[in-house]
Parts: structure tokens; C-alpha cells; sequence
């Protein structure tokens, strides 16, 4: 027999079925027990009478026939509401231990540290796993949005042969008899590979060893980058990263309603252009609001990102807000200067709802400029040998940006920690399990 | 004025355009110079008279009138060979220094070390780039071809506690103040979210630490995985794996024509069915082909690949042909043993024009015989912490397989090294450019 997922039901009245799930929950009354079924398409009653004892998060066959509830019985609150499975035969097919908590409402009875610990189970439940459904689509928004502009996937190493951006902060690896290290990002192969292919997009892994735990920093994330050739200026990028950053979000919003609905998310607003403002602009606008000197500051601080993205919507009726021209020196070597003022560069971040969820710039294309860049940061031109090679052969205007898929996935739910939106978070205190935990247990 | 991208030109015959792009060759006849520009869509031959001296690679702008070419210079091999654009103004971009061999024939004259020292330039090659337009179209059906099974896609890291399958090939990371790994593959993680989601893909980086040096390995892949649960049997895994394998490189194939015949590639046969064999099987076919003594062999041997595919093709007119049944001691621990004769195991190899390109197997979804087969194989379960708890609660039958992206782009195109599909390879003698020229250098 067929299997036939949970959301069919719906069409298949007074129909014999065989549907397949784990117990959502089971409710016994005496010699009536029901159960509630969850496969992948959703959650279906079934009712039997004299059944087997089975417990929550069991896997199970169910055989039985479809019918239309009673009015009075429908719920509302799910699609297959109005029907229910009368059980005529229960098949177990991985009976589960008990639970160590009741899976109802993990995400408010259980810290952070103890839903990560027990990963393998709480993604069972439908509010965790509505996360990775969102970033699912988060994922295939960016692809989307990228193919719009042309732009051609690849796919990049994670070893690299030194420390892409300068820095301390990279893992290092032993590499047969050498030292290699993780990429702090995949910067220098994009810009390689539209030397060649003029426009590209990928999903990468970057890392920063960066000794410290916030709520917004993991040691390992995935990275989405476009990078585009040919540029006639600095504009033709400005409109590509809004292009990119709204349909993405836009889509992603749309495309997981129902999560959305999970998390009581409000659309995304953008109701004419998004508003473009240099640091500068922004900083004044910061003082006007609320007094803090903060004009002539190297950057935004996540407060001023607060507040220009509560004016981007008070102003603008955005939700979005483009920051260009930061201070070349704070910005990574590759980053043009503004030719009319070479203090700062033709850089920007795209701002979301009160955070940076990208950043990029048009890169330095002239050979000459871009060794003395490299030297002028205190680095060894020779440790760019492959990259530099790009630029001695006709590298055209180009530039791109990256987006933070965990960090997308975290704002565009309004998760408090950007290790929710992370399947496997890795920090400085957990690789899968703690290390604390693992040392502890060691000591036993 | 907005740029004309080269394979638009065609529908602008008579109009002023403005085209950017490299210059693939140009050809000095005195006053007249003739130059071939190359774009992301194609090339197209200019024409001008008294130009500044340019040179091959410059990325360049030409502003200039499209027409037609006279009949007897129409040139069939190129998409744009019924025109050519009358140069009105160059303006160089960026001029290229001197190339250090001529791009023409690359693939011929430069040896497979010297193609990838300079990388960077090698890229602009047609052929070379076809490789990786091709690799797109791979990846790109992998996914259609998940999706259409329902699959959601998932991310998951390449930082891991532990080696995911036992055995010492694996690189060692400096974590913090703790050690920590690269991923061999992404399995146990693909198995913990379909005991949530059902059915995942996913493209995720393995690495092996293997200190030889082969035409088919790399230290660093992109793998492509599908994992689903709730199977009904074996039967519905080999299909599926099949399903997916050769819609992937059937649509790759259909999706990348110019690319193909650019490598002279016929297209993938596959007339019935994918054939199914057990080991067994093909062994004792094996052995009537060609009186080699290979039945009771544990796996096929490269010449015994080559053969069955040679039966597979001859006998059943299949490019493809899928081998179960291996043995379950030379498959990794969660692989399921066969019920039936538990000595050989629920796995299979599909495998193509010669080559195995994807693994796979029904798993072990029971916790205490999980447990049992990580202890037997000399493993500590405490390792496999997080990974174990999935199998606690619940886990349905469950099964899946993977692909190499670097080692299918490679078979499609008959390349003779999996190194050539692979944008930047790793392997133990180089990241990016050569240790031993590194070292060289650093003496000077």
C-alpha cells in the first residue's frame, strides 16, 4: 500500500490510507487513545480503540480510513482540521525511550545551552525545525536572487594557504606536513573567479577564531556572496545589493508564511526605494535623534545600526538601510578608496531591522594599487600570489557583497541568539557538545 | 549608454552598442586591427582602424555599430559569426601585461601542474570555464532532482569533535584551547536532521588527510547528499538513487550542449532501467568476460569498474548500472547488514562510464545495534554522543547516498584528472600555488 503524507488526507474522505510519522502527541482516555501524527507535511488526529501502548516521538505506521470530523470538532488551527484517521492497524517502527522533556514548549522552558545539548530531539520540534524551514528558503531566495543577475555558481575550498584578510583570527590546521588554515572568507577566490567568469555567486564556510561569545558571532558560518565584473560605478553595485538583499528577504518571508506566522513576524516593509545615506549622513542623523556625539567614529556601533534603522522606518517606511563610504582604514585591504575623498571607500553594509546583514564594496582592480594596499596593512605581497595574478592580467571595475545566512535566518525571525539559527552551532565553549561536558565526563 | 552583452549583439544589427569584455585575440593587419571580444554570453569579432595599441586579456569597452557580415565571411562556429562591430571608440579598463603562453590551446600545451600555478589566468581559457559552467549545471540538477523528491535543503559544518567514520585520515584543527577536526563527511549530521526534517540535501565539504597522490582524489571535496527516512524498503532507496543520480547528469548533460561539444562528449545513454546488480553478480560477470578471478573480491577494483560498465553498456545499452550488496565489514559502521545474510550489507554503488560516482546504504536506525557496531568497529560511543541521541527517540528506517561534485563534473566530461574540475584543488602538494615552490622561494 502507498504511503500517503499527512496533508493528502484532506482529499482522500472515507479513503483507506497507510501514513507514516512520528507521535506528535498521544492522549488515552481509557480504551480510546489519540494520537497525533506528524510527518513532513503536517500534523493529522487519529483515533483507535484497544491500541498498544505507544509513547511520544515514536516512528509509526498508521492504517486506517479518513473521515470528516463532526462541525463541532473541526480545528482551525491546522490544515487537516476537518478530518481525522479512524486507526485500524498501528505498525511500530522505532519505538521511542522517554522523553526527557516534554517537547511542547522547549523554546521558552529550555536555556539555550540545554536545547543545543539535547539538538538531536529538540529539532523535532515544529518551532525548531520552522527555523531551518525559513532558512531553507532563505537559501533558495539568495540563488534566486542571483541567477536574476546573471550570475553563475561556484564553489570555493575552505583550506587556504594563509590568512585571507590579515588578522589573527583563523583556525589553524595541520596540513599533511605544512600549516593551512580555515578561510576567513572566500573573498580572494570570488574575485579570482570573476577575473574569468565576470559574475558569480556561492554559498561558502568562513570562520573567525575569535576568543569571545556574543550573540551574534559563531566560529563557523555560511557565507553567501555575489561578486560582478564589469561595474560601470559604484551605484551599479549599490542597486545590486539592494536588488539581492530585499527580493531574498522578501521572498524568503513569502515563501514561509506559516513559520512566519509561528513566530508572529510582521512583513518586511519597503514601500518606495531602499534609503542610501554615507556613514557620515547617518551619523548626523544619529545626533539629531538622540544626542550621542557620534559623528567621526570609524563605524556604527550596534546601537547608531538601532537607531538608523528605526529612522529608515519612521522616515522612510523601510525596514531596510544602505551605509556607504566607511573609512578605508577600517575596512579590509582589497576595498577601493573613494577617488574623491580617499579618507573613505566605496564600501557599504545593507542594514535589516536594526543589524548589518551584509557588507561589501568595489574592489581595488589595478595591480600596483592593490600590492601597495597590501604592504601599506603591514602584509607580504607573497602570500597573495595566486590571487595578485588575477589583477596583472585585465582584472575589469568590479565588486560584491556577503550575507550571513545564520544571521538572515536570525533576524528575519527575531531569534534572540544567532545560534538558533544555526543547525550545529560552533563557539569557543561547544563543538556539537560542550567542553565542558566532554571534559567532565572524561574525568568519571 | 547601457551595455550590450556580446550575444545580444546579433538582434542589433545596425545600432550603436556598447560592449565590455576581454580581449580574447587581437590581429594587426597595419592600419586595421582586427579584435575578438570575449563576454559571459560569448565572443564577438570588432573591427577598427588606427587603434591604441591593446593587448590580449585587457579588459576593454567598445562602443561601435553592429553589422552584418558579407555572406562569405560569415563565420558558423561562433553564435555572433553573421556580424561584427564596426569600432567607434576602445576604452581600455585595464590594460594586460604580456601572457606568459599563448591562451589558445592551454589544455594541450601546458602540463597539468603549470595550468594550476597559474590558475588565476588559466580560468579565461573557453575550455577551462566550460568545466566549471558545466559543474553549475551539475549542481543546479542536483538540486532540481532533490527537490523533486522533497528534500529540504540543509547546512551543516565542517568543524567536528571527532572523525566522523573512524579511521586516521583526517585533518587536525588547533580549536581554541581543544582539538578538533575536519569533517570526512557530512553523515552523521544529515542522518540526526532527517530523524527531524524526513528528507534532506545538502552540499557540504569532506576532507581526507590521504597521503598519496591519485587522478580521482583530493584532500578537500564538495559532496552531494540526500538522506530520507521513512523508507519503505531497499527497493525505494536503489530507486531514488537512481532517480537522482541520472536526472542530475541527464539534465547536466541537456543543460550544458555548447560545453559538451566543446569536450566532444556523447550524450549519457540510458535507454531502460539503471541495471542492478549485486556484487556477487557483477563479479561472477566479471569473471565470464574476462577470466579474472575476482568473485569474493570485498569491492570492485578500478579495472573491475570499467568492465561491469563495459557489460552495462553493451548488454543493457545503460551508461549507468548500480552494484549492491557489499560487504558489511568494508562498509562504515551504520551501513544496515543485509537481514537475509547479514554478512554482505543494504548498500550501493551506482556507478558511470566506468567510475563509481555515488555511495550509499540503508542505515541502522535501531540505538542498542548502532551502539553494538561503533563498539565492534573499535570506536567509543561516547564520541558519537549527540549523534546517538537521535536514535533514542524514535528513528524510522532510513537511507541515503552521496555524490562527488568535482569526481561527476570530471566523469561528464571525460577529464583525465579530477584536479581539472575543481576550481582551486587541494591535495598534499599544494594549496593554491606548490609547496615545493613555496619553499623554494622562501630560500631565495
Amino acid at each position: 500500500m502507498k504511503r500517503t503524507l499527512v496533508k493528502e488526507t484532506v482529499s482522500k474522505i472515507d479513503e483507506k490510507v497507510l501514513i507514516k510519522g512520528w507521535i506528535n502527541t498521544v492522549r488515552d482516555h481509557g480504551k480510546i487513545t489519540f494520537i497525533d501524527l506528524r510527518d513532513r507535511t503536517g500534523v493529522i488526529q487519529c483515533v483507535g480503540a484497544n491500541l498498544e501502548k505507544v509513547t511520544p516521538e515514536s516512528a509509526i505506521e498508521i492504517i486506517g480510513k479518513v473521515v470528516k470530523r463532526p462541525e463541532k470538532l473541526i480545528n482551525k488551527d491546522i490544515e487537516t482540521g476537518e478530518v481525522e484517521v479512524q486507526i485500524g492497524e498501528v505498525k511500530i517502527l522505532n519505538l521511542s525511550q522517554e522523553l526527557p522533556f516534554d517537547m511542547g514548549k522547549i523554546d521558552l522552558d529550555l536555556s539555550l545551552p540545554t536545547l543545543l545539548d539535547n539538538r538531536s530531539l529538540t529539532l523535532k520540534n515544529q518551532k525548531q525545525a520552522a527555523i531551518f524551514k525559513v532558512q531553507n528558503e532563505v537559501a533558495k531566495a539568495f540563488r534566486k536572487a542571483s541567477e536574476d543577475i546573471s550570475c553563475q555558481e561556484i564553489f570555493v575550498p575552505t583550506i587556504s594557504a594563509s590568512s585571507t584578510e590579515g588578522g589573527s583570527e583563523v583556525f589553524e590546521i595541520k596540513y599533511y606536513d605544512h600549516k593551512a588554515f580555515l578561510t576567513q572568507s572566500p573573498q580572494l577566490y570570488k574575485q579570482i573567479a570573476v577575473g574569468a567568469f565576470e559574475r558569480v555567486y556561492l554559498f561558502s564556510h568562513a570562520y573567525r577564531a575569535e576568543p569571545s561569545v556574543t550573540t551574534r558571532h559563531l566560529s563557523e558560518v555560511v557565507q553567501m556572496d555575489c561578486e560582478i565584473a564589469f561595474v560601470e560605478n559604484f551605484e551599479e553595485l549599490l542597486d545590486t545589493v539592494e536588488y539581492v538583499g530585499t527580493k531574498m528577504i522578501v521572498d524568503a518571508y513569502q515563501n514561509s508564511l506559516d513559520q512566519m506566522k509561528l513566530y508572529q513576524v510582521k512583513k518586511p516593509i519597503l514601500e518606495n526605494k531602499v534609503p542610501r545615506l554615507t556613514l557620515h549622513e547617518a551619523q548626523k542623523i544619529i545626533e539629531e535623534r538622540t544626542d550621542r556625539k557620534v559623528v567621526g567614529e570609524k563605524d556604527l556601533s550596534p546601537e547608531d545600526e538601532t537607531e538608523i534603522c528605526r529612522w529608515a522606518l519612521e522616515e522612510k517606511r523601510s525596514d531596510f538601510v544602505t551605509v556607504t563610504h566607511f573609512p578605508t582604514k577600517k575596512r579590509a585591504f582589497y576595498t577601493m578608496p573613494d577617488p574623491n575623498n580617499p579618507e573613505f571607500s566605496l564600501s557599504y553594509d545593507l542594514l535589516f531591522r536594526g543589524v548589518e546583514i551584509c557588507s561589501g564594496s568595489q574592489r581595488i582592480n589595478d595591480y600596483q594599487i592593490l600590492v601597495d594596499a597590501i604592504k601599506s596593512r603591514g602584509m607580504n605581497p607573497k602570500d597573495f600570489e595566486m590571487y595578485l595574478q588575477t589583477f596583472k592580467f585585465g582584472m575589469p571595475p568590479e565588486g560584491g557583497f556577503s550575507f550571513g545566512l545564520e544571521r538572515i535566518t536570525m533576524k528575519l525571525l527575531e531569534l534572540k541568539n544567532v545560534r538558533e539559527a544555526s543547525l550545529f552551532p560552533r563557539d569557543m565553549e561547544r563543538v556539537d557538545v560542550r567542553f565542558s561536558q566532554v571534559e567532565e565526563a572524561s574525568k568519571k
